[in-house]
């Protein structure tokens, strides 16, 4: 289940209308899909649509709003509750990697439409994308305290790099092939923190 | 320079074109150009643009052979010229991450315009890619037979997580900031290698 389709489950119509945007704009491309198109997908009139979202604008924003909240709220709970900075790095980049394959037709929306947002969102994009990264440096920095990582490159440089190779699995990843999206996280975790470990 | 427009001095005005639908594609979106639009770019009438390509999409499976070909021969010949498998690596990830860096605009063409390629060629772009994996997938292997990588995870998730970090820097690569785009790929292909290095 996507975490679109799953959220719909507490949220009703509304969340109905974002899993149908995802499969349009998903299928059709953000700039050829008409709100026309969107009602048709969730079984409303146009109208009616009208009454949940004003606009196809405002459908992107929900999208981009809903991704940035969920990986930015996992990656602060899971650092709260890992008293370990390594593991909880891990544990971030596993989540991460599970969640992109997972929703990978949102994740496509979310990484190749940002120059569709208007101009209001992509200061926030921008400061809560900065936000995650730095509670990815943080972990780190902590990590690097404890002599378990090195911190002999530019912090930032190298959690794009983790995060660029944990985002890249929405374009190869394949749910036919033999690992669960959870099984991959473990496996790329593994490799991609050796970037950071302290040789032992 | 950009690599179509660096071409474009040995290629005359159907180069021109391709640098001005890079722009076009770039700034409007493949969607919402028109041959007007690429016409208007490179100051050709509608006609005279018609005798250089025949098509929109003729244009966007150009630029998609351009940097599928400059990136499979870039990599084919730092691998014959270069003895050692690691440095070979090595220098392919330079390369690449120089080469995004310096055409951000065409590979945010390239990354997020697939779906737009006709159906004939979506075959040959795969075909095309996991030939370039393949060339990646057979310098770790040659490094790892002299015992200088690891091979304990499967080759291609180790060369897709090493290509997407160096892929996604079009999407945060600062040309203002501190490092030039070979800077950049030196000091991230030093990251990125000690996923594969054996440790000495």
């Amino acid at each position: 289940m996507t975490a679109v389709a799953a959220a719909a489950r507490g949220n009703g119509r509304l969340q109905d209308v974002l899993a149908a945007a995802v499969d349009t704009f998903s299928s059709k491309g953000y700039r050829a899909t008409s709100m026309r198109d969107i009602a048709d997908a969730v079984g409303l009139s146009k109208p009616a649509l009208y009454y949940y979202v004003t606009s196809k604008e405002e459908l992107l924003v929900q999208l981009y709003e809903h991704v940035l909240d969920a990986n930015l709220a996992a990656a602060r709970r899971i650092a709260a509750d890992t008293e370990d900075p390594m593991t909880a790095l891990r544990s971030v980049l596993v989540d991460r990697i599970r969640y992109t394959c997972e929703n990978r037709r949102l994740l496509q929306i979310f990484f190749e439409e940002e120059a569709e947002l208007p101009a209001r969102l992509t200061r926030k994009v921008r400061n809560q994308r900065r936000r995650y990264e730095d509670a990815l440096i943080e972990l780190l920095a902590r990590a690097a305290e404890r002599g378990e990582a090195r911190l002999d490159a530019p912090p930032r440089l190298v959690v794009n790099s983790l995060l660029g190779a944990a985002n890249w699995t929405y374009k190869w990843y394949d749910a036919a092939g033999p690992l669960s999206p959870t099984a991959l996280g473990e496996t790329l975790a593994d490799i991609l923190l050796r970037m950071v470990r302290e040789p032992s």
